[in-house]
This record gives structure tokens, C-alpha cells and sequence, in this order.
């Protein structure tokens, strides 16, 4: 059986990785005969978000490690611990979280940078040869890292998001929730799951399973 | 179209609500053609634990309304306002936040009893002859407000769980995750989830999507 390295960033879509896009992604990788293990980086939130109020709490700190555990259910290992060599491929759930600690994008978009180790795997995998799906906010992430080789990805059909992914050389293509879109020369498969803040849990499994589906393909 | 109450208990399965089964929850309720809101007791946590080392974290707080916000993506309301008449149906996913957070039973088994805002819901759908679904340790609780009634339900098969549960007068019956239990006299469905802590997403979302099948027949 086939294995993927899945990368959280956090339990939450204000903060940390989109749960419903990170349990959904588990579930697809399962449905594709496709076994998983979960990576998460051993460090601060960027900030801590009340989901209620959508508002950062003061003084409030949470280990981004210790919050994807939730989602993995305690199956988790810290992104340092990630070899290439041991994985068929590499899926990024959203969320804020992947643009807020795994990445400035949140606040310097096409100018920001992604985490070193982040950087650094993203970019084995892409050596490798081996193929990588990233769901929501995740693919502009792809795109600070391997936007010099222009590969072409989706974030949905936002015109300010799409244009900052554009000034880091990715091509970037408009796509339903319910769809995918997927890079056969570059091996990369994305989705924009809840880059629509109201699309609906039955249109965002269908797209991630498409992008899952294409992924295992590729893998 | 047929809206149904869901009401979650924090976020993570060893404080709150299991993450995995309430997502798969709303898109099996999705996937039936059911809309839904989701409740939550505006409280503390009985506690926070660490789900990395699986410990109890010393003085940290949270609250269930505010944590469980991170499933429902903001889209969220205190239990205490959630009114019986509105809703045709009542789904309870499971995690020890059901146990600890909605109830004592993690503490007290049958000798327990559950939060009072719950167990006037609780009874209330079950006055009004509209359906309930319960997952994992759900059942349990449950069986606390319900049990006087002799409903049939599944907590999996620990006998150690079972055997509090048929304390509160309900009638236990072995299951597998994948599967679940109808107690079509008494409008109960229920399916054991990650009772078993080895099952796979798949099994768990096969026995979900089996009970909110027949939940949804019943509503």
C-alpha cells in the first residue's frame, strides 16, 4: 500500500488547519486505498482565534503540534521528523493556519515566505518527482515555494488571492468547489474546498475526493 | 427541507467533541438531504488535555461553546437556546466531551447524570416522538436521560461501558463500527464510531452514514 505524509497546521480555520478540509482529506486518502501519516510543526500558533467571536484572543498561546493532534487523534510527528524518502506523496489541508504558520501569506502574500521546513519538503517531494495535493489556501503556500518552475493551481476564483499567487510566477486557473485542478507535468493536484466561505460540506468532499482521486493517480 | 439540531461538546476527543465524527455527522446529514444547526454549552471544559501527550494540561482553560465554534466554523449557537419544536431531529457525535463536558458518566458511569440543558432537549425530542442519533460514548448519556424508557442502543462492545449502560435500565447491543443499532419503538439510532480507538475513517464513516440513513427515515 501507497503512503502519503499529510501536514497540519493547527485545529481551526481561524488559526490553524481547516478541520473539516483535514478530516475530509483523511477520509478521501482512505477511500483511495491510500495510507496516511500526519506531520505537524512543534511550535506557536501565530495567534490564537475565538471561533466564536472571529476574534484573536490577547496573551492566548496554543502549540500548533499539540492543537493538529486533535484532528490526528494523538498520530502525529513533528514536520522536522518528515523524510521524502519514506512517502508516495504529500497532502496540504487549508486554513488560515497554513498562511499564518506554515507561511506569512497571510500578511505579505506573494512576498512572504514559507516555513524552512516546509520549504525544504515541499521541495523534495517536487524533486522526487512525487506528487503533492493542496487544498484551499494551501496551494498559495505551493506557490511561494515552487512558483519559479510555474506550475498552474487553484485557490477557487478570489481576484486578489489569485493575483498574489500569480506575482510568484504559478499559473493559477478559476475552479469550483466541487472541482479540482490538476498539473500533470508538475504532479500537483489542488482544490478550493473553503476558499468559499459558504459552499457546503457535501460540495467541498466532492472536490477534495476528486483532487484525492487524481492524486492517487499520480502517486 | 427537514432541519435537524447537532450539539457538539468542545473540540477533541479526549475534552470534547470527537472531531472526526462530528464532521462526518454534518456531511452525512448533508448527503440525506438534511439541513442542520449546531448547539453548544456556553461553559468551561471539564478540563484541557494536551492531545499530543495525552495529559491534562495544568490550569488551562477553555470554553465548549468557543472550541466546539472551531467545527462549526463560527456558525454556532449556546445550547440553552436550542428549542425542540424547531428541529425535527437531534444528532449527538460522541469524544469524551460528551462524558466529561455534557455529563459526568466518565467519572460516575450509571450513577451520573447529565448537563440539565441537555436532558430537557433530550427528553424533549423524545416526548415529541422525533429522532435521535448518538455516536460512541453518546449512547451512554443517553441511556442517563433515557433509560428509564428501555431504549435499545450500541456503545461498540466494551463490556465495561455496556454494563453501566444497562444499569440505567436501557438494553445494550453489540456492534461493529461500521454498523449501526435501529430501536425503531423508541426513535434511537446509534453506532460505536471510535469506541473502538483502531478503527479506520472508513469503517467510522460507514457506520455514521448507516445511522444517519436511518435517522434521517425516522425524522
Amino acid at each position: 500500500m501507497k503512503t502519503v505524509a499529510v501536514i497540519l497546521s493547527g485545529c481551526g480555520h481561524l488559526d490553524g488547519a481547516e478541520i473539516r478540509e483535514s478530516v475530509l482529506s483523511l477520509l478521501a486518502l482512505e477511500l483511495e486505498g491510500l495510507s496516511y501519516r500526519i506531520f505537524a510543526p512543534d511550535s506557536a500558533q501565530f495567534h490564537v482565534v475565538n471561533h466564536l467571536a472571529a476574534e484573536p484572543e490577547e496573551g492566548a498561546e496554543r502549540n500548533v503540534l499539540q492543537e493538529a493532534a486533535r484532528i490526528a487523534r494523538g498520530d502525529i510527528s513533528p514536520l522536522s521528523e518528515l523524510t521524502v524518502e519514506e512517502f508516495d506523496g504529500l497532502v496540504l489541508p487549508g486554513g488560515f493556519g497554513v498562511a499564518k504558520n506554515l507561511s506569512d501569506f497571510a500578511f505579505k502574500g506573494a512576498e512572504g515566505a514559507a516555513d524552512a521546513n516546509l520549504a525544504a519538503v515541499v521541495n523534495g517531494f517536487y524533486q522526487a518527482k512525487k506528487p503533492i495535493a493542496a487544498v484551499c489556501i494551501a496551494p498559495a503556500i505551493i506557490a511561494l515555494i515552487l512558483g519559479k518552475h510555474a506550475p498552474t493551481l487553484t485557490i477557487g476564483s478570489d481576484p486578489g488571492t489569485a493575483e498574489q499567487v500569480e506575482k510568484t510566477g504559478a499559473q493559477h486557473q478559476n475552479c469550483a468547489t466541487d472541482d479540482c485542478v490538476v498539473d500533470q507535468q508538475h504532479l500537483l493536484v489542488t482544490s478550493p474546498a473553503y476558499m468559499d466561505d459558504g459552499a457546503s460540506i457535501k460540495q467541498v468532499f466532492a472536490g477534495i475526493s476528486k483532487a484525492i482521486k487524481a492524486f492517487a493517480n499520480l502517486a
